[in-house]
C-alpha cells in the first residue's frame, strides 16, 4: 500500500536540472548564503511549489515553508527539508537534494490526493554552510531564535559586507536576530526529516543506495595540542637523553588509534583524527631532534559516553608517555559539540521502509542536529553520492535519490505516533 | 710513571680566557671560518706555540703547525689537533678545546723533557664548520687536497663574499684548492688524535669527565619523504575508507621506533629520528583527514651494515604500511655518509689512561673523519660538556679537560706502535 505512492522522478529531474543551470560558475555551483546564488535556488522551489499547489511563506531571516495542508490545520506540523545553499564550487546536491526530496514527497501525496493528518511542510532553510559567514546553521538556528546577535557583524568571506547589512539587501530583518526572536515555535513541530547526500564514501563502499542515520557525531577537539621538548643534534643524542618532541607525538597518536581499533572491536561510533600536524619551520632541520610539535587530535562519536572516555584517555595517555619521553603535552582544552541523536521510532520507521536496511552516523553536521537538539523527534536518511561532497564532483543517481525518497514518502503516508 | 706527566693546565686556562675576552662578540663567541674572528684564534695559539718552542709553520690554506721535534724527524709524524672557527654565537670549547690540549701536552713533554721518538705536530685547522661556506672540513679536506674546487665559488653566509675572494683577502692560495694539491702527506702522518667536547648530554647523564670515541656515526638520510594519501571531512569518512596520511607516517615512524629498539637490545650503535614532520599548511584543516605529509627520516650509525639493515626495512614497512592504509609512501633517495672508524688501537691505548674507562659514538661529524678515510690511525676523546654545542652555554670544566688531556700525554709519552 505504502509503496504505491511514487516520488514525482521528473520533478526531481527538472528541479536538479534548473538547479544546475542557474547557479552553477565554472565547473562548480556557487549558492552563496543570502546571497543571488541561494536567491536564485529559492525561487526555482518556489515555483515549483506554486504549481504543485502549496501554500508558500517566508520568514524573517528568508526560510521558505511550502506547506501541504492537513486534516488539522492546528496540530503540531511536520518539516522536512534541508538548505539551499553551498559552498564556494560546491556541488548540485549537498542541502538541496533535501528541499527537492521534501517537493517530490508532498507532491506525491497530493498527486495521490492523500490528506495527511497535519500539515507537512517543506522548509527551504538558509544559510546552512559556514563558507560565506563564518558560523554554521545560520537558516535554521535563527528559526528557532537561537543565534547570538554578534553573529550579525560577521563579515562575508568574499566581500567583506556584514550579516546585518546582508540580510537588510535581500530584504530580510536583522532584527530578528537581534531579539532571539522564535519564528518556529518547537512545541509546533511534530518531527523534523531531512535527506542528504552522504559526504563520505560508506554507501559507494557497501554498494547500497541509502542508509538511515543514526545521529550526527558530536567532537571534542583539541584545537591546539602541543608538545615541548628539546631541539639537539640528531646524531649526538642517544635515546635516553632525548627530549624528542616527534618521538612522544608519534606515541600518543599511535597510542589513539589502538584505542579507537579497541572501541571499534567493542561496537562503539567512533573516528580519531590528526589532520593538522607539524615541527616548527623556523627551528627544526634535518639534523636535528624536534623539540616542538603542533597538531590537532578530533575526537567524533554519536555517543558523549565515548567520547568522554577517548579523551580522558588522550589526557593520561599524554601525561604517561610524556613522562616516557621527557617532554611535555599540553593538549589544552577541548572544543566541544554534543553529538544530534535520531528518533529511535522514526530510525525504525525508516529502516522498515529500505529493502537493504542499512544504518550509519553521520560525521558532518546538518540543520537535523538544530532541531534534534532541541527535543523534536528528528529523522534522517543519506543518499549514496560518489566523491565526497562540497566540492564540483558530487555525484548522486537519480534512481538512489528515488530510493530514499520512497522512504520518506512511505514514513509521511503512515507517520508513526 | 705515564701519570707524572701533567698537562699544563695554567696555560690551558690563560688560552681559554685569551679566546674568550679575543672573540667573544656579544653574550657568544665568533670565530668566522676565514674571517677575523679566527684569524684572532689562530694568533693566540701560535704566540704560546712560539712561547713553548714549537716550530711553527703553515700551510697554502692556512693550517697551522707547531711542531715539537723527535728523534726521527723523517719518520711520519704524529698530529693532534682540531679546529679553531665556531659557528656564529658559538661556545669557546667547540673546537679550541683540541688544539689547546695538543699545545698543553707537547707543552707538558717538553717540559718533563721527554724527546718523542717522532715529530708531533698540533694542527689548528681552518673552517670545520659549515655555518660560513656551505661546506664542512675545509680546513682538512683542502690540507689532504679532497676538496672539488667548485667550492671556490661558495659564498660566505653573511657577507656573500666567495671562499676563493675570503682566501685571496688573507693571504692564502686558492690555487691549491684549485689544483686538488695535497699539502700533507697521509703517509707521513703515524696517527691523528683529536680532543673535542662531546656535543651531547651523555657524559653529563653518565657523572663521567670524559669517553673514548669508538667512532664517528655515518647517515642515512630521507632528506624528503612524502605520504599521499586523500583529504577528507574528519567525521564523515570511517577508518576503512580513509586515506589518512598522517595516520600512516605516525605508523610508519612507530614502526621504526621498534626496529631502533630491536637493534638497541642486540648492541647495535644506532640513532633514528625524524626532526621535520608536516602537513601542508595550505591544505590541512582541524577537521580534515591529512592528504599529505612531509618528513625526514634521519638514520646514523657507527656500522654501514646496521645503517643499511634499517634503510632496508624503511622501505619494507613504507610498502607494507602504505598498502594497509591505502596511500602512497615516497621516501626518495638517502643522502648518504659514512661512518668513521676510530682505530682499534689507539682506543684500548686510551681507554687504558682512563680512571672510569667509558667508549661512545660520536653522533656529529669531526675532522678525525677526514683523517680516518685516509687510512691514517685516528684517536679521539670527548670531553664532558654541559647544554650542548654550537651555543654560547658550551660548559666545559677544566677539571674535565685535564683528564682527557692527560689521557692524551699518556698516549704520546708511550705510543703504541
Amino acid at each position: 500500500m505504502i509503496h504505491l505512492v511514487q516520488p514525482d522522478l521528473a520533478l526531481a529531474e527538472s528541479l536538479f536540472d534548473g538547479l544546475s543551470s542557474a547557479t552553477r560558475r565554472g565547473r562548480g555551483i556557487v549558492r552563496d548564503s543570502y546571497g543571488p546564488g541561494e536567491q536564485a535556488a529559492h525561487d526555482i522551489m518556489r515555483a515549483a511549489a506554486e504549481a504543485i499547489g502549496l501554500e508558500i511563506s517566508r520568514d524573517a531571516i528568508g526560510n521558505l515553508h511550502m506547506t501541504l495542508p492537513g486534516r488539522d490545520r492546528g496540530a503540531p506540523r511536520i518539516i522536512i527539508g534541508s538548505h539551499l545553499d553551498s559552498v564556494p564550487q560546491g556541488g548540485n546536491y549537498d542541502g538541496a537534494a533535501g528541499v527537492v526530496a521534501g517537493l517530490c514527497a508532498v507532491s506525491a501525496l497530493r498527486r495521490a490526493e492523500i490528506e495527511p493528518p497535519c500539515d507537512i511542510a517543506v522548509m527551504a532553510i538558509r544559510a546552512e554552510e559556514s563558507a560565506w559567514f563564518d558560523i554554521a546553521y545560520l537558516g535554521s538556528g535563527g528559526a528557532f531564535g537561537l543565534l547570538d546577535p554578534a553573529c550579525l557583524s560577521i563579515p562575508r568571506s568574499d566581500n567583506g559586507r556584514s550579516l546585518e547589512a546582508t540580510l537588510l539587501e535581500r530584504g530580510f530583518d536583522p532584527q530578528a536576530i537581534r531579539e532571539r526572536r522564535p519564528l518556529l515555535d518547537a512545541s509546533k513541530v511534530r518531527a523534523f526529516l531531512e535527506l542528504h547526500i552522504e559526504q563520505g564514501p560508506t554507501l559507494v563502499a557497501e554498494g547500497l543506495p541509502a542508509a538511515v542515520v543514526t545521529g550526527i557525531r558530536g567532537c571534542r577537539r583539541f584545537r591546539n595540542a602541543r608538545c615541548s621538548g628539546k631541539y639537539a643534534h640528531s646524531g649526538a643524542v642517544n635515546r635516553p637523553h632525548r627530549h624528542d618532541a616527534v618521538a612522544a607525538t608519534v606515541a600518543l597518536l599511535h597510542h589513539m588509534e589502538t584505542i579507537w581499533l579497541q572501541q571499534e572491536r567493542e561496537g562503539a561510533d567512533l573516528v580519531v583524527t590528526s589532520g593538522e600536524l607539524y615541527t616548527d619551520p623556523a627551528m627544526h632541520g634535518p639534523s636535528k631532534i624536534a623539540g616542538e610539535t603542533h597538531f590537532v587530535l578530533d575526537v567524533r562519536s554519536v555517543s558523549d559516553a565515548t567520547m568522554n572516555a577517548v579523551v580522558a584517555e588522550a589526557r593520561q595517555a599524554a601525561a604517561r608517555i610524556g613522562d616516557e619521553y621527557r617532554v611535555a603535552f599540553d593538549l589544552g582544552t577541548t572544543s566541544d559539540s554534543p553529538p544530534a541523536v535520531m528518533d529511535d521510532r522514526l530510525r525504525r520507521s525508516l529502516m522498515g521502509l529500505l529493502d537493504r536496511p542499512f544504518e550509519m552516523a553521520s560525521g558532518a553536521g546538518h540543520d537535523a542536529a538544530v532541531f534534534s537538539k532541541l527535543g523534536i523527534p528528528t529523522g534522517m536518511i543519506f543518499v549514496r553520492n560518489d566523491n565526497g561532497s562540497h566540492n564540483p564532483d558530487e555525484a548522486m543517481a537519480l534512481e538512489d535519490f528515488a530510493v530514499a525518497t520512497r522512504a520518506l514518502i512511505g514514513l509521511l503516508s503512515n507517520f508513526p505516533l
